[in-house]
C-alpha cells in the first residue's frame, strides 16, 4: 500500500460565524521585541485571519507561540517575539472561532485511520503498544516524501555510538530519505570520533572495547577538526571517510549544529548563539513535511515547537506535517503528545533498533 | 564468525589452600523445611565440595540461594529450603575459599572478550550503549545452541501484542531456536485472543483499531479455552491456527505457564501454586544453556534466580549458561546485573524490535 | 479543609430508556468454571441489573471482569469465572445502557474538582505534574477514612529497604491509617531481615554498609521464621521488636502475603496458590474505601483489578473508592490510568519520600 | 552529628616515582583555539604538575577536559580549548602517574563511610536504594556549607511547577542555603508565570485547574518582563512578590540563565551565546564546594563537566566538592555516575518531594 495524503477540510467562510465576523485588529509595536496587549499567539494548527472583509488568509509558514505580523504587501508573517520591530502590525484577539477575525482550524484533516473512541482503555502509547503498523506506514510515508516532501531528521548522539545504527543512517542519507539534519555538537563530535578512531567516547563502536587512552579520542577529534577549520576540510583531505556528517556534507544537505552548554570544543560548524540556531532551524522547518526526532529531548522538543501541523505545498495544497518521536521513555513521548495533534506520533524503542529496522524496511525500495 | 565456548579453568585441588582443606561438615535436618545453623547457601558459580579427603565434587545442577544435600549415593543435590526433609544431610560452612571444604569458583571461564578495565568511564549499560555486537554474538550463540544447547525463552505479554513480533517469534520456534517457554497466564491469553479475534485486549494487533466490544475479547478467549479444556484442544479443532502457543504445542516443546495474582481466568494450563511453578521451571532450567528473558521482570528475575552461570554437559564438560535480559528500563537491567556474572547481559530496547531483528538476523541460517 | 464525599447521582429508572427496558436474561451454567455465551462482564463502575420489572438492583460488591450470578435469595453476586458452578444463573447482555436490562453508571459521582477540559495541553500526569494538592487531599482523605473507611495498603519491598520509610509506615499503622495490608513474600522477608539484622539484602538499611556475609541475612531470616513456624512467634519471643509486620500483627490487622515465583523460602504465612491469594485479597478489597499501592506493579495491578470504583456503605449510601498508585515510572501510572476512573490517581515519586512525607503530613492529627 | 571534611592525602613527592620524574613539557600554541599534539587533558581529580625540579604545583581551579596553560607568573591556568591563544604554553603528556611530570591524584580523600566491597551485590543505585542517610548527611553538609562553603543549585523547571516545592526552595534561599543559581529560560519563565498568574503553563500550581486562556500565561509573562526590561524591574514595581527569582534577586545572589534552542521569548536576562553561558557558569563553579542538580539533565551535566572533585580553600586546604543529582531516572543517575568520583551522589526521586523534604529537614536549624 502506498501513502496517500489525507484530504484537507476547507473551511467555508461564507457561513456563520465567519460571514459576520469582524476583520482582525492589528496593533503597532511600540517597543522592539514586545508584543502588544491582547496579541494573538499562534498554534500548531492552520489559522485563518480575516484581513479584509470577506478575505480570510491562511498563515503559510506558521509556528507555535508566535505572533502574526501584517507585512507591507498584506502578507502575513509569523514571527517570534524577539524579532518584533517597532512599527510591526501585530494581530490581536484570543478567541479562536472567528469572533476576533481569527479562526484556528483544529480539525483540518480527514485522517482515515482515526476513529473516535469512547473508551480510554489502552488509549495511551506505552512500550506495550503495537508498533508494526507504524513502521509500515513510516516506510510508505518516507518513500512518498523522498520524492515529494522534505524530511528533517533530528538526531541525538546515540545514533552514532553504535556501528550498525550509524551505518544504517548513512544508507538512509545516501538513498535520499534525509533532506536536512538538525543536531548538536555531540552528534558531530562522536560521529567524527568514530570516523577518525573507530570509537565513541573511547569505546570501539562495534566491539565496545575500551582503547588505550580512549578518553582522549573525542578531544583529539575536536582538536583535529578545529585545526583544519571544518569537518568538510577533514573529509576533503580524506581523513574522514565514513559516517553521518560525511554523508550529509557530501550530499550537500543543509544542517544545523546548535550549540549547548554541554559542549566540549566546540566544532567550528557549531552555532554558539541559540537564537541564531533557532532561526536556522526554523528556516529549515519551514520546508518540512515530515520530521523524525530520535533520542534527543532537547532538540526534538525545540524542533517540535517550530513545526506546525500543516504545510502549504504546490501553490495552495494544504497537507499535514508528520512528526515522529523515537525515544525509550514514556515521559518523552508524553511531552510531545501534549502537542495534541494527530500528526504527532511516538515510537517507544531504542533508536539503534529503530534506524536499523527502518533502513531494512526501505532497502527494497532503494533504486 | 561462529560461536566458541570459552575454556573452563579447572581448579587445581592439589595445591594450597585446597590440599590442606578439611572435608565439608554435613548436618542432619531435624525440622522439615528448615536448614541447620551455619548452612552453606549456593551461588550462581560452580562450587566444589570436599566430600571426602582429596575428592572435590562439583555441584552439577545448581541454583542460587539453595542448600546442598548429600544424597545416599554420595551425590550432591541442590535443594530449595522448602524441599528439605528431616534427615537430609546439609552442607555447612560459609567461607568460600576452601577453608570450610567449599570452593566457590568465581573465575571459572576465560572470556575472550573480557578485558579488565581500570576506568569506570562508560562501564554501565544504558540505552546509549552500542548493541550491534550483542546482536551478532547472539545470532552465533543461538545457532550454536539450536544444535547443541537448550534455549529457554521467558516471555512477557508484550511480544504477542504486536503482529510482527508475534510472527517473528513463531518463526524462531519453527526453526528450532526455542527449546522451552516460560511465561504466565497473560502471555497465553493474549496470544489466544490474537488467534481467535486478531486483537490484544480488544485492539487489532496490527491496525491498532479498537473493535466493537473488544474489551470482551480476552474474556471470551479465556472462556472458549476453559470450555474446551485446553489450548491444545482449540488447536486440534482448528480454532487456533496461528501464534506462539500453537507453535510451542505443535512442536511438543515443554512450557510452564505460572499463575499470578493478576490473572483473569485462568487458562486450564496455568499452574496455580507458585512453588509448583518454581519446581516445573527449575526442572527446565536445569537443562538450560541459554536463557532469554523478554519484557517481564517477574518471570525473568524468577528464572534468573534458578539458573546457575554454568552447566555440565557431555558428561564432564563445563560450559557457561548465557542469560540475556531484554527490557526498556535501566532499572530492570540493573536488577539483573546484580547477579554479577559475565554471562548475564542486557539489551535495552523494545522487545518488539528485538524479536523482529533477531528473526531477521537468523533468517539466512534457516534451513 | 476536611474531606467530603462527593454526591452520588442516583439514576432515575422511571425515565426512558430504563422504563421500557427488559429484565436481564440469566442463563444457567452447564460447565463448571465456564460462562455462557453472551455473558455480561462487570466493570469498575456501579452497575444496575433490572432483575424484575421496575426493580433495578445495584451490584454491591463488584469487581471488574467478572460475571453476575443471581443467588437463591435474588441477591446478585459478582463472581470470578473460576468460581462458576453448574447451575449458577449468569446475567447475559453486553449493551451497557439498559437495553439488555443492565446499566453501567459511568458518571456516578459529582467530583467537585473535576472540570471538563477542552485542551489536552498538560492533561497527562508526568513527573512534572504538581502534586502538592494531591498530598493535601490525601491527608484529608486518610483522616476521614481512618474513622469511617477501610484503608488498604499494597506494598512492594522498597518501603522496608529504607529506615525512615519503614519507620514512617509503622507510625501510620500505629495511628490507625492502615486497615489491611496486601503484599508478597519479599516485603515480609526484608522487613523481618531488617528487624533481626538491621539489613535489607545484606545492606544496613540506614548506613547502607554491606555487612560481613550479609547476603546470608535474608536466608537466615527466612530460616529463623520457618523454624519458629510464624512471624508472630518471632514477635512473641521478642526476636522481632520493630517493623511493619510486627505492627500489623500486633494490631491484629488482616493481611495477605501472596506467593510468587520469585520467592525465596517462603515464609510460613505466604499463600502458595495464587487464586487462593486472589480470594483472600478480594475478601479484603470488598471492604476497601481507599487503596494505596506503592512500588509494586504486580500487587497494585492485581488489587486494582479487584477494586470497583464505588462502595455501598451504611446500608445504602454509595461512595467512591479511591485508588492511589505511587510509583517512579510513567509506564506504571499509565497502566493504572487505563482504568479510566476519576478515583484512580497517581503520584510519581520514590515511595520512600512518599511515605515519609505522608507520615509528616498526618502527624499533627495523631491523637 | 555534624559534618566533617574528610582528610586530604597529601602526595609525598620526595619518593619514587615522583622524585625521579621529569618536569612537564609545555608546548606553545601556534593556532588559536587548537591544542598541540599530545596535550594533557584535565580530569575531575586533583592534579599536580612538576613545573620545576622538585616543585609540584596543584591545579587550583580545575575543570574536566581542559588543558593546562603556564601563565607568565608561573601560575597554572586550566583553560577550555576555545580560549587557547597563540603563544599559550600548554602542558603535554598523557601518563598520569608522574612519568610525564603530571600526577593525577585519584585517591585524594579518606572518605570515612567508604569501605571497599568485594561483592557487587546491590552496588548500583536504583530507586530501591535506601536514601535516609543521604538526606541526613545532606542536611549536615548544607548546614556546614551555609557558613563555610559555596552551594550552587542547578534547577530544572519542575521545581516551580509545584507550589510546595517552589515555596520550600524559596525558604532555602531565604535561610542561606543557596549561594548561586544555574538554570535556563524555562525555570525563570515558569517562576514568573507563577508569580504573575499563579499558574505554570496555564495550570494553577496548587489546584492544577486549567484557567481560561491559560496557555497564554507563559507568553504574557515573557511579554511583561520584556516590556519592563528585566525581572528585577517587575520585582521593584511590585508585580512579582513571590517565587524563586525574586528571592534570588532580592538576596543579591549570582545566577546564570543559559539560553537554549527550546526557549520562548527569551527573558532579557537569558544569555544567548552558550559559550558565554559556560564562561559565566564556570566563573561560579570555580567557587563551588557543593552542587545540587535537580531535574535537568542538560544543566546538571553541563555543570558536572565544569566542577572538579576538589577545591582549594583557605589558602591551601584541599577539600572535596560534593555533587548531588536528583532525578527520577536511573539513566540520568548512571550518566553522572560515570564521573567515577565518590563525591558524586544521586538521589532518585521526584524533585518536588526532595525539595520539600530538605526544607523540612533543615527548618529546625533556621535561625
Amino acid at each position: 500500500m502506498s501513502f496517500m495524503l489525507p484530504l484537507y477540510n476547507n473551511p467555508d467562510f461564507n457561513t456563520p460565524p465567519f460571514i459576520d465576523a469582524p476583520t482582525v485588529f492589528f496593533e503597532k509595536i511600540k517597543q522592539s521585541g514586545v508584543a502588544p496587549k491582547n496579541y494573538h499567539a499562534t498554534s500548531i494548527y492552520p489559522e485563518y485571519l480575516h484581513v479584509q472583509k470577506g478575505k480570510w488568509s491562511l498563515l503559510r509558514e506558521s509556528r507555535m507561540d508566535c505572533v502574526v505580523v501584517l507585512e507591507e504587501d498584506s502578507d502575513l508573517a509569523v514571527k517570534e517575539f524577539r524579532h518584533l520591530m517597532v512599527g510591526d502590525r501585530v494581530a490581536c484577539g484570543r478567541r479562536e472561532n472567528g469572533e476576533d477575525g481569527i479562526f484556528v482550524h483544529t480539525e483540518a484533516f480527514d485522517f482515515p485511520e482515526y476513529v473516535s473512541q469512547k473508551f480510554v482503555f489502552r488509549s495511551r502509547i506505552t512500550r506495550e503498544t503495537s508498533f508494526s503498523i507504524d513502521y509500515d506506514k513510516l516506510y510508505d510515508l518516507l518513500e512518498f516524501e523522498r520524492q515529494k516532501g522534505f524530511i528533517i531528521w533530528v538526531l541525538g548522539p546515540a545514533v552514532v555510538f553504535d556501528r550498525d545504527a550509524r551505518d544504517a543512517f548513512v544508507e538512509l542519507i545516501e538513498h535520499g530519505y534525509v533532506h536536512a539534519l538538525l543536531a548538536g555538537n555531540a552528534l558531530a563530535v562522536h560521529d567524527v570520533e568514530a570516523a577518525l578512531f573507530g570509537t565513541g567516547l573511547g569505546q570501539e563502536i562495534y566491539s565496545k572495547q575500551t582503547v588505550e587512552l580512549g578518553h582522549y579520542n573525542h578531544l583529539d577529534a575536536i582538536t583535529k577538526i578545529r585545526s583544519l577549520g571544518s569537518i568538510k576540510k577533514a573529509i576533503d583531505e580524506g581523513l574522514i571517510n565514513n559516517g553521518v556528517m560525511r554523508a550529509v556534507i557530501n550530499k550537500g544537505l543543509p544542517y544545523v549544529l546548535a550549540g549547548s552548554i554541554r559542549d566540549d570544543g566546540p566544532l567550528p560548524e557549531v552555532i554558539a548563539n541559540v537564537y541564531q540556531s533557532q532561526d536556522k532551524m526554523r528556516s529549515l522547518t519551514r520546508r518540512a513535511t515530515t520530521v523524525i526526532g530520535m533520542a534527543t529531548q532537547l532538540h526534538s522538543i525545540a524542533t517540535g515547537n517550530m513545526v506546525p501541523s500543516y504545510k502549504v505545498v504546490d501553490k495552495n495544497q494544504i497537507r499535514p506535517v508528520y512528526f515522529y518521536t523515537v525515544d525509550m521513555s514514556e515521559f518523552a513521548a508524553n511531552k510531545l503528545a501534549n502537542r495534541g495533534s494527530l500528526t504527532a506520533r511516538s515510537i517507544l524503542t531504542n533508536v539503534q533498533d529503530f534506524v536499523v529496522t527502518v533502513e531494512r524496511g526501505l532497502r527494497k525500495r532503494f533504486i
